[in-house]
């Protein structure tokens, strides 16, 4: 097994995407917070329609505001060309850009189909490329859909052939709604393999996804200080797996991360009091293992 | 790996002891429905002091009240030979005895030392066999110990040598306190092996431990409906694993458990409205994930 995994903190964005809005100063400061974690990538904003998701509305302020860490990676996620231009602008070295394997999700989300989005994404990619920046293509509902159900590997697979053949840097699959499951990974990654998994923890199976990953060889992983960012369709679920139990497990098995514990579980304690409610992450609840009564 | 697991539910007994009192006819009505799931093993009381566990003081009432299902396996948990004198006498076929590894623990959790439990249970394995039942031993903190830190896994192997010499006819490793992580499993199994494994949900490995102990070949795990127990030195931390939690994640991968994941949902809609607090299952939040919207 792997000696070393990469995390990129998401709760900047797809954390905070799904909770009530918070201020501009407030994600400044969680941001800084992150970045002094030791954490080596933050996904840091995303550059949507404020109209789709008021969230991310103040997505320039938030860049133009924080501390840029030289140690870490900062990324922002696009839903399309549109975006990509708005990230190409505020000097993103790394966009991301998601698209469904479900189109059902696809049309829910983006409003079109998943044809739509993926010509748009090779449209997209050689504009990126030509300011020096690379993408990520997201591929959402990769282990399910709410609507759908099931999501065929082998449709997975295909749209990971169209976009690598389009240009596309690095691949991720996101399990957008906790659909995931030890089985469901094995299956996937037995037809296509991903740079990085989006695991989120809604029915319990977050840390079994990881250790399942981890044993197929996967090392890099998305996750979310505090757990922040619920799932849409099941309220009161919870959202991405907490980056401070990921961390916790990881680093218990000897597989090292970059990250202080501490000053992640403190920027948790942070975060739960921006976002205003009991987050759902044990390691935040109870503290790391080795923590005595 | 297994195609079939055994499952106790333990949320009558070691959920409910960490929850705030209910009444004797509300958990007679949890014990029936329960039941009802096809489940083939339930933890139904525990004999203990009443002042120690007001909690459980009614466990006569509550075993003469409940419907016997003749396909369940029905045991009571007792912290020595008193509480296996009133195990008997109620005629409990299957009688699980506790003692932590940790000697703090032991002192916190039954008021002497590991040793001197020790001494009394092997004092009581005659006793309870004479009477045409079994001992289990249920040996806490072997994950870890929330006084002392990590436990010696040789520590509890030894624990485990002297019980099977006094004749123990089960040995079971309890979480205690949500300690255990995948690493801890495979650490402890590789140096002795229980029958079966009672995992906390404490630290969100809950999961990710049974799939480790799966492909070492354990078969039975202990499980509360809901999840409910919490963790009683973690304020608001998660308790046992969700019984519905462990048999989603087990059904999907194709291993038979004998529950009806729906009925047992019903459950634990039913439990969380009894204990009157919001509890940390996310299959009870979001459903199975073949749930759609």
């Amino acid at each position: 097994m792997t000696s070393a995994v990469s995390i990129r903190e998401v709760a900047p964005r797809d954390g905070l995407q799904n909770e009530a809005p918070i201020p501009t100063d407030a994600k400044i400061a969680l941001i800084d917070a992150l970045s002094g974690t030791g954490v080596g990538r933050i996904e840091a904003v995303s550059f949507v329609h404020p109209r789709a998701i008021p969230q991310m509305a103040d997505a320039d302020e938030v860049w133009a505001g924080m501390t840029r860490n030289p140690d870490v990676r900062y990324s922002a996620l696009v839903p399309n060309t549109r975006g990509a231009e708005r990230a190409r602008r505020a000097g993103f070295r790394e966009i991301e850009v998601v698209v469904s394997a479900s189109d059902t999700h696809n049309r829910r989300n983006l409003n079109r189909s998943t044809a739509d989005s993926l010509d748009d994404i090779a449209a997209l990619i050689p504009l990126v490329h030509e300011a020096g920046a690379t993408v990520e293509v997201i591929v959402a509902t990769s282990f399910g859909c709410p609507f759908e159900g099931d999501v065929d590997p082998s449709d997975v697979a295909s749209l990971v052939e169209r976009v690598r053949a389009d240009g596309a840097d690095r691949i991720a699959f996101g399990d957008t709604t906790g659909m995931a499951t030890p089985r469901r990974v094995r299956d996937l990654l037995a037809e296509v393999r991903p740079d990085l998994l989006h695991f989120h923890d809604t029915r319990g199976t977050g840390l079994a996804n990881v250790l399942t990953a981890l044993d197929l060889g996967i090392t890099e992983f998305d996750a979310s200080v505090g757990g922040i960012g619920g799932c849409p369709y099941a309220p009161g679920a919870a959202g991405n797996i907490a980056t401070e139990e990921l961390v916790h497990m990881l680093h218990d098995m000897g597989i090292a991360t970059g990250i202080d514990l501490d000053k992640l579980i403190t920027v948790a304690e942070m975060a739960e009091k921006v976002i205003g409610r009991t987050l759902a992450s044990g390691v935040l609840r109870a503290g790391p293992r080795t923590r005595l009564v």
